[in-house]
């Protein structure tokens, strides 16, 4: 295989974009990431997104894109693997690389969830999950999320609270990266006093909905065209599955999907877990955060909420996540989102994260969930230091 | 790049199948593919697919095959483009081989068109073309291949009987494909007193709606564990974009991607038109098919309904196209269709072609389309012979 380098990341803010289409959201991304990289052509373009026909009445992206942003004629197609399609489509685009086929390429994840042209984002989110034996019998996403986090809390004996610190977390690096939704802390007062979304799940358990788009420039490492300082490599993309239907899964509380693909990208970039400087997980809901935690290898099984608890997600702790506000508080355009981990984890090992830069980073890792984690994608990416 | 080789193939016949939902399409034709292969396992599973979220509500096709066929756990994405979507999967997929990372992949392009959840097959379909700039208008997909077919008979003088034998022949080839949905002959004065669907395209001009699953699995080429002797090597994969708007483009009656996919996949082949005995071209309605014929480099400008008048079309012709009924007789389960073409290929360059087989088949190409060509995706195969 061909080393595979980022020489470039672009991203428009997350936000309810009324004024843009999925389209011009997409293009953004893409010319603040050729901007970036110093580059004007790439060879193909790879496009994340879930929900385009569901909400916009618009398939047929890779062209749509590629047209739009004035490069019409280049490969390009869409992957889609429900939330987990960002990180699928840079799965894709590396490989593509990787293969020698192509030099340099573009992977853009978008959605678009205001301003819909039919359906609800309920009944799109729902796709993610089993059609014919959950959806079907009127059981939403967020309500799958609640099971779980209330079969999780009765089984390690927990309570809300514990999970306020995935929340805080989030909003306190948030308030620093001009690119995120929610640009404020949470107290655990509002955390407590928060609504129900689906009981056991608050409001400031849940991610928002919200439009953005991502964008990445990949590059064979050996041919960096001047991008060599800033250059981060990609030392490991895997994917692994799961069941989709959380009834046909022997354990529903161990992430089969996450724990495949973590151990698959650990050997493949021949680092343990202990050698990650931050991890951005999926944190769609609080309870995918410690879940996650003890499926890649970090915290034991159950004791994912400690982490949480004693300080080691923040910036400064043993291993900082979601740095730079993650699902929840950068927010969770869903195609999208995959895309903006990676480049939020390439911001950090370049050192340029701001107020939420973690000291020494040099190893990260960047996971995008599909349903609840029956698709698992993970990336680790190396930086120069 | 790794060379790939196709080592199983498999398919569903092109139906109205009331009885089977899409996952079960989908594995029908992977198990298949599996059995003819005399293989077990793969590393990764790439699903074309285009309307699984506007028809079936469901999206997350990856993971969901992957599991049903009973391999949760093995990578697993979708890959969308339109009517070019498997296609599209079957240049990921095959990628993800010439990139080393995964040994085995299989590739399944399914589509499930009847027994819908929601919304129709017209307004899905109408998701390949332009949503703000042509579909938002009111125009179908079917019409916009009308004001294509129109223009293109004032252009070089022609008349609808000029493009009769595209269909004749689509039909006269499925008749001997028992997978194939229209298994009869058409005449000549059927075709003239069919009723027009969008004037000038008439019924026997347009693909039908109808459900099936078509699948590949593919190798590494130095590990094809004891099939070599049916073993057809993909000597090209390549994608191009146009415009999806045909108010966008500078020359509508000339298919750029057609073009541009056409010329890269020659190039990485190392063949000329001139070495191909048969394509597979993407017969969605007749009027594609000269259109295909020219700009792939098969018959000069305004010249492709000659071919099909002079015979050079049919099975003992100089170039037999849609040699297994094609996409108006054999069907167009749309996501599927690309794979059912590298399928009926992979047949004839086997000599397993049977009442259709080409004689002395050694190099194939199969084309598959998205939109109005807006994507091309073209697949070079070559045998042993």
């Amino acid at each position: 295989m061909r080393d595979v380098s980022i020489i470039g990341v672009g991203q428009t803010p997350v936000r309810e974009h009324w004024d843009k289409s999925l389209r011009h959201l997409a293009v953004d991304a893409l010319l603040a990431a050729l901007h970036d990289a110093h580059v004007e052509e790439m060879d193909a373009i790879y496009v994340g997104n879930m929900l385009s026909g569901e909400l916009a009445g618009q398939e047929h992206l890779g062209a749509l894109i590629a047209d739009q942003l004035g490069m019409s004629g280049v490969a390009a197609l869409k992957v889609e693997a429900a939330c987990g399609a960002g990180g699928s489509a840079a799965h894709a685009g590396f490989l593509a690389v990787a293969s020698g086929q192509y030099r340099r390429v573009a992977v853009v994840g978008v959605e678009k969830m205001t301003d819909m042209w039919n359906g609800t984002v309920t009944s799109g989110l729902s796709m993610a999950a089993d059609g014919e034996y959950e959806a079907a019998n009127g059981i939403s996403f967020v309500g799958l999320n609640a099971m779980l986090m209330r079969r999780y809390m009765y089984e390690y004996d927990l309570v809300e609270e514990d999970f306020a610190p995935f929340a805080l977390n989030a909003h306190a690096n948030a308030a620093h990266n001009p690119n995120a939704m929610f640009r404020k802390h949470v107290t655990l007062e509002q955390f407590t006093k928060a609504k129900k979304v689906a009981d056991p799940i608050s409001l400031f358990d849940s991610s928002p909905i919200c439009d953005g788009a991502a964008a990445l420039i990949l590059s064979r490492s050996e041919n960096l065209n001047g991008n060599t300082a800033r250059a981060i490599s990609i030392a490991a993309s895997t994917i692994a599955t799961d069941s989709l239907a959380l009834h046909d899964r022997q354990d529903p509380l161990w992430l089969r999907a996450v724990e495949l693909s973590s151990i698959k990208a650990y050997a493949q970039a021949g680092v343990t877990p202990q050698d990650i400087d931050l991890f951005e997980l999926h944190d769609a809901f609080s309870i995918v955060a410690p879940m996650s935690l003890e499926a890649a290898g970090f915290a034991r099984r159950g004791a994912g909420t400690y982490f949480g608890r004693d300080g080691e997600i923040a910036i400064d702790g043993k291993l900082p996540i979601s740095t730079m506000g993650g699902l929840k508080a950068r927010g969770h355009p869903i195609g999208a989102t995959g895309v903006y981990q990676i480049v939020e984890a390439v911001q950090q090992l370049r050192g340029e994260a701001g107020k939420n830069q973690v000291p020494n980073a040099r190893i990260a890792m960047a996971q995008s969930l599909g349903g609840v984690a029956a698709t698992a994608v993970t990336h680790i990416l190396k930086g120069k230091g």
